[in-house]
């Protein structure tokens, strides 16, 4: 098993489980690479502090630089909530650090099972290749199994702790996980295929979109799409800004687009605000 | 089993075989609807004139009019050959009928199939919907599967002739058919679920590039796009002006497009010129 990463400072997530402990094994062989150990306690479990010092002794043993943070998200945190406070914290870590990628353990298998679980959940273009590597997140274990990775661990003999398993998400993660565990090998490579051939051209539709995207976007657009181009047309200006949003955020700005009085402004979130311009929609 | 097709005149491609055959049974039932029976004789089998013989005796006994060719391409036709010379027949059909729309008789089996040859062969994002309905062409039975297409013809006691199978595309289909006919109900399932999810994200960025495309297309966005981006910006734009293509004519545009003398002409078919101006391409 070997990866490839470009020469540069990076933020490591780690988990302590045994994707992440086999990733950072392989970074640490990677040339001209500056690793910064980065582990997020979510607060959610009561013995997540031991997670915390296993990670840190792990830092320590490769000798490389380490960042941790505790969060107070409660036994009862949703998976998303839980997913944002953790790449905030990763985010924050890299600005500090001056180191502008992330690196996570993401493998075959989580993607899988996350393009599985946005599809039963009606997901638009963006959920089907949600772990695809991006400018700010690089992911060098897509292209392997859980099953290589266990096996790359026992070979070396390293030490992981068990994944601690998500709350909110238990049920139809591993659900789904059982499903794939049982399907046949074909079943899987068909699916990765078609995942991959969607990355593809989603990667390509989102370079073209972002090129004929100008900062100011016109409302005629939004006036002339149906709801749903609108909706994926909206994301991908408020993307090309920099700004985060969830599905709703995305309905009420469809709605002020329409509605709202020349000259009002939406507020996305704090530092994020939208301008309801007489032609078109700006990002102040 | 019940379809809904709007009011109006169409064409419908019938080979004979059962699943055009209980197309047509379904659109008489259905209402206000003005049907020409076409039929394509591709020439390639040399019992193909019986085929021709059924179809027409069908559309007598539905009262319907009917419309047929004979081509001519040879036992050896590839499948693109044949389906080229086939739409070319029913669009021209369409023409002089006035009726714009096509409808073919292409199911749930055969949008898997396809997606799946497609896919193996390396497809962009077109293939991955390439059985879905469109402006010019209706598939009222891509929600229904090859057995509930069998079962309706029998229940019915529908006559019609075993589908001739396609040459240069036999093995490849048949063994993808094999593998899906094997494969456990789940497996075809999320597969479908997926492809479903990525025709519904391509209507959308259709509709969004349709919208921002302009007639002629700014040299500067082939420049500033990666090989595979370039060619999807090019499709969409050939597609904008109605003008039929394959991998190849694009990949020589793009050469043309880059390395061009300005005001030099491509000829992309007889009836269809790219002129390179300055700062655009232009079809002429």
């Amino acid at each position: 098993m070997e990866i490839e990463v470009k020469p540069g400072k990076y933020i490591v997530a780690v988990s302590g489980g045994v994707d992440s402990v086999v990733l950072l094994d392989l970074l640490v062989q990677c040339k001209e690479l500056e690793l910064v150990v980065a582990h997020f306690d979510h607060g959610i479990r009561p013995d997540s502090n031991l997670d915390q010092r296993f990670v840190k002794d792990l830092a320590k043993k490769y000798n490389l630089e380490f960042a941790s943070e505790k969060g107070n998200l409660g036994e009862n945190a949703s998976e998303e909530k839980a997913r944002n406070a953790r790449y905030e914290f990763l985010h924050r870590a890299g600005k500090e650090n001056h180191a502008d990628v992330v690196i996570t353990a993401h493998h075959q298998d989580d993607m899988l099972e996350t393009a599985l679980i946005n599809l039963s959940r009606g997901t638009g273009r963006k959920g089907l290749s949600s772990l695809d590597s991006g400018n700010k997140i690089l992911r060098p274990l897509l292209g392997f199994t859980k099953n290589q990775i266990i096996d790359y661990a026992k070979k070396k003999n390293l030490q992981w702790r068990e994944d601690s398993t998500n709350q909110s998400d238990k049920y139809m993660r591993n659900r789904i996980r059982k499903k794939l565990a049982e399907a046949d090998p074909q079943h899987k490579s068909d699916l990765l295929d078609l995942l991959h051939a969607t990355k593809h051209s989603n990667r390509e539709i989102d370079q073209i979109l972002q090129l004929m995207l100008r900062p100011e976007l016109p409302k005629k657009y939004l006036l002339e799409l149906d709801h749903n181009a609108s909706k994926e047309l909206l994301a991908q200006w408020l993307r090309m800004h920099g700004i985060q949003f969830d599905k709703q955020l995305i309905e009420q700005l469809i709605v002020k687009a329409h509605t709202g009085r020349v000259g009002s402004v939406f507020v996305l979130k704090k530092d994020a605000k939208v301008q309801i311009d007489k032609q078109c929609l700006r990002v102040v």
